[in-house]
């Protein structure tokens, strides 16, 4: 019998013992024994739970227990999720997490604490929900250099999107209804100003490059000004808006940066809708592979949870190729430096007009056709940040601008 | 330094040097240690070749060798891919391969060797190319049950059957293509005859079940068969077609079969084009996650061909779950059994006649618009192969049948 504790009895944490109980022979085959919930640490307790007798409110007993060899750390938020971890492997005890916040923040001493104590901190549950998407950066993808990571990292955003295209309504409309649904917070704005995806990007960064650079280093875009006109100029391009969480090496330095984004549908990623997600990676010898999956929900993500408890239990994980973040925030390029292709929709001036407004700072500059009456449409190319805010300054009428998808 | 032997000096095996040379780096942060290919062996002679110097015809004196951990088999064929392979553990030579016939034809045995002697045997590289997909059945999944897999397996029939699509071409001619490109071999029926489909969905099967069924007892259908008229039909229907490999528990019986099948294209599968593959896995817990990416290629292939390689070398795989096939032709559904929805298009006969007489066999027909001139188009649900082959006996016209994916 291996013990572990859960710290944090919520969606994901108090779906765990079900997941450990439906997957008991699956894990005798793995781990060589069952796996027993010895404590629960939560605030509150839970006198309904079958599992009301193993909550606990005080951390001490817990990692004062030489029997516990796992603890799954499914609180969320940065602290006190950061203190307990370290705490737990200080005395020996490996850590996974579902935990993006804490990992994205302070992964670096986290991984380096698990290596002082001799001890595994694993995290495959906090990018991609049950998707198992971390693992190969440590296994099979471990030997290759990745030359960018780009995905669709939040559900809720993409099922919003999704809704607003395939049944032509507003964003606000379809946020009450992902709200509703449980699939949206009633502040929404982690997912819905891209933070969510921000924290992950963050995440599959430092394991594409051992760099973990700063939240607030990372430009990240909002999806709340994409309206039905801007969805509808993308089915015009042959294409659909997503938010994207994108990696890229360049040179020594890096891009790393979440926004919307106008997507082909000749990418693997334009497809995806719903509350899926998929990272896409490109490699230096395998080239494109992507993971599909449900970003979320509560058993797929205790899944993942309970798939890196037993790599650890199994011994699979301490062979594995074992991370080192180093904090990195001066190789990640300014957002605002990096060229892009845009969607441009100007209203009131004439397309003649602002073709040439625009032919002035752009390389190329083709006009969309089937434009509303009094509005024009451009898809433009390159151009950066910076150039763009003068633009905007000095061309009046923009009505709507979004990147594409290279 | 770590000593291996490659058997087989052709595509896959041919690329592997050059990529354990450019993978050099992160192969000593897995190993610890640099590989080194000791030896290869072949019938031929390879002079002009950098590595002319290892080639040897003999298998004797590499198992021999103390010193050889890990061969890599990349020989292709049954025999004498399974005899040397056998060789090999025999001497305590764990064996890596891409030759996915031997696989899903001797994989119990293979692997049954491998346990006796205490060595691996992994083949990863055997189905999708460089696509991780199948170590997370022995990590990440290993403790769920699989329900289903299905998968776009075979990049040659895919690229002729996106090119058909995108085209507008015949089958005979985009085959001449993709022959001209190297993507076809000269007697293309192993790809478009869904032998290399049915190999793969074999290994997969076997995974999800450790149940390995025989070649005679999978269903495979050729897509030489499919039209223009058919591409423009699934294009009416809001699909595309695909030669898709499906495994289906069915109880504690199974369906395992290959067939083009006509895709929806709400699935994730219908946007595989190209030469791309696609494995979709449904797990009890994780539900539906897709690997996605290249599923063939020299240097992918042989890049999946050196993660196992390094797994071994390492130590992580000899930690991951153990996989054990055992012979269970008695567990496949005969595939006359088995309903589908399908597309049935008919010359001649007047839309009202059709559709009177296969109302008497199917439950639900819809009549799909947008027909050229003398034919009419139906989707039906549900019937069997054998009730379809008595309704092709009784029913004149029938100019094409396509099954389609649920």
């Amino acid at each position: 019998m291996k013990h572990i504790a859960i710290f944090g009895f919520g969606i994901v944490g108090g779906g765990l013992p079900d997941v450990i109980e439906s997957c008991k022979e699956g894990i005798k085959n793995i781990v060589g024994e069952e796996i027993n919930v010895k404590y629960i640490l939560d605030l509150r307790d839970f006198p309904d739970s079958p599992y009301a007798d193993r909550v606990v409110h005080d951390i001490t007993p817990i990692i004062e227990d030489p029997e516990i060899e796992v603890v799954a750390e499914t609180m969320g938020g940065a602290h006190p999720a950061f203190e307990f971890s370290i705490a737990a492997m200080e005395h020996g005890i490996s850590v996974v997490t579902s935990n993006k916040e804490v990992v994205a923040t302070f992964g670096d001493k986290l991984l380096e604490c698990a290596r002082r104590n001799n001890v595994q901190y694993l995290f495959e549950a906090s990018v991609g929900g049950g998707i198992p998407c971390l693992r190969p950066f440590a296994t099979s993808l471990a030997q290759e250099k990745i030359i960018s990571v780009s995905g669709i990292l939040n559900g809720t955003t993409n099922f919003i999107l999704s809704k607003m295209k395939f049944e032509g309504r507003e964003f606000a409309d379809v946020l009450s209804e992902a709200q509703a649904l449980g699939y949206a917070e009633r502040d929404p704005s982690a997912d819905v100003d891209g933070i969510d995806a921000m924290r992950k990007i963050i995440i599959l960064t430092a394991l594409a490059t051992g760099k973990l650079v700063s939240a607030d280093k990372v430009y990240a875009e909002t999806i709340r000004n994409i309206t039905p006109a801007d969805i509808d100029a993308a089915s015009r391009m042959g294409a659909s808006i997503k938010l994207i969480g994108t990696y890229k090496a360049v040179g020594d330095k890096m891009s790393v940066y979440v926004c919307p984004q106008i997507v082909y549908a000749n990418k693997a990623l334009a497809s995806v809708n719903d509350v899926y997600n998929a990272i896409s990676v490109t490699c230096d010898i395998t080239g494109d592979v992507m993971f599909y999956g449900r970003g979320a929900g509560r058993y797929p993500t205790a899944g993942a949870v309970l798939a890196d408890i037993t790599a650890i239990l199994s011994g699979a994980a301490e062979a594995e190729k074992e991370h080192e973040f180093v904090k990195a925030d001066g190789d990640v390029l300014p957002f605002g430096d990096v060229p892009f292709t845009y969607y441009i929709r100007i209203s009131g001036a004439s397309a003649a007009d602002s073709m040439e407004s625009l032919s002035r700072v752009f390389d190329k500059v083709e006009k969309l056709d089937g434009s509303a009456a009094g509005t024009s449409e451009f898809v433009c190319s390159s151009l950066s940040l910076n150039d763009l805010k003068s633009l905007k300054e000095n061309l009046d009428g923009i009505e709507s601008v979004i990147r594409v998808l290279e």
